[in-house]
């Protein structure tokens, strides 16, 4: 299998991170794409995901799976062994959901919109409105202080155990530093989660 | 169980007809919110859903499940005997996921953005950029040229069979009157689906 990614960008960083966790890495060639170059862009690249992001898993059989969390639910389902982070029971599986889909709308794709339009780094292919880039900053510094308030009582945002919300989430944070949003010094829980996180091995991948 | 919802707007509207396409309406009890009067920024709704938005699902026991995909994720895994949404195999799961989130994050976030930035409908609690907004309805007129395109080959976006990603196309196209976006008429492959849609009982739930 071969996944088509950028090294640096957040969203196959989430996939590099899960599939280290879950001991999977090996399972899959990593294809470069340079995005800044429009490698995305290209007839080729479209072919496998239409709507031209990275990453995209490609199967032996030549079937491409693009999106961060269809890549992800396609390891956790067909490799069933391997540690769940996407929930085992209906109410786990449902409560990881929701805590991911919070961690999506409210502040990964708010830091994406806010580096997209405030940085000018897609320009060449889209309108930049600098004032809603920066609208979107204040609800990625808001969602810290929900995270901080959440992580007061537990060590991953579900409960005992990580699962794909803290990967979601801490990348997040990590890329949150393009955008000059960095953890405040009053967000101690949040602080200790995001060092529990970057101690991890799949931190490192 | 109850699902506190508001019957015109677009997500609870994907639940209801998830549920009425599961045949397990009768499981749920509805209670309604009115978003408009901010009956959802109150501290006894925040209390269930600290993002407060609609829909959420209240367990017999007082556990709340916010986000719609993670109440229908809940419904499909609760309620194995009724007709999978989600996907069988791995495989499957993992492309009704590509499909759900194509439709989520190049459609329906682009139809709510142009709502709320272009129609001031919930000034009272964000800042609108109405040029982004426009920007934004782009971007839905140009997704309903890509699903046209693929409806020509298929019934439903994910081959034979109805899925989530259906659902929430359906009910993303039918929200799209309210920025004024309808099916071009050169769009023959989408309308006939349109209209497979909407000849389905849940449709009318
Ligand atoms: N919803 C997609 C988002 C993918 C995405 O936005 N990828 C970025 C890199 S993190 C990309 O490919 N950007 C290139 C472009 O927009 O041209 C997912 O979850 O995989
Ligand atoms: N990601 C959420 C979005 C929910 C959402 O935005 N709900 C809207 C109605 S469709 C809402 O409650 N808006 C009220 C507000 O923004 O104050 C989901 O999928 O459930």
């Amino acid at each position: 299998m071969k996944i088509y990614e950028t090294a640096t960008a957040p969203n196959p960083r989430r996939v590099r991170m899960f599939l280290a966790e879950k001991g999977l890495l090996d399972e899959v060639e990593f294809v470069q794409i340079d995005l800044q170059k429009g490698e995305n862009l290209s007839p080729e690249f479209t072919a496998k995901n239409p709507m031209r992001k990275v990453p995209v898993l490609e199967l032996e059989d030549g079937i491409c799976i693009s999106e961060t969390m269809a890549i992800c639910r396609y390891f956790e389902e067909a490799y069933p062994e391997s540690t769940a982070l996407l929930g085992r029971s209906a109410l786990e599986k449902a409560l990881v959901e929701q805590w991911l889909r919070w961690v999506e709308f409210y502040f990964a794709v708010p830091t994406g919109m806010a580096f997209q339009h405030t940085s000018g780094y897609f320009k060449d292919r889209m309108k930049c409105f600098p004032e809603w880039g920066e609208d979107c900053k204040t609800a990625v510094t808001k969602f810290m202080g929900f995270l901080d308030s959440q992580l007061s009582t537990r060590s991953y945002l579900c409960g005992d155990a990580l699962t794909i919300a803290d990967i979601n989430a801490f990348t997040t944070v990590q890329f949150a530093r393009v955008i000059k949003v960095r953890i405040p010094d009053d967000h101690p829980h949040l602080q200790a989660w995001h060092d529990r996180m970057l101690a991890r091995p799949s931190a490192k991948v």
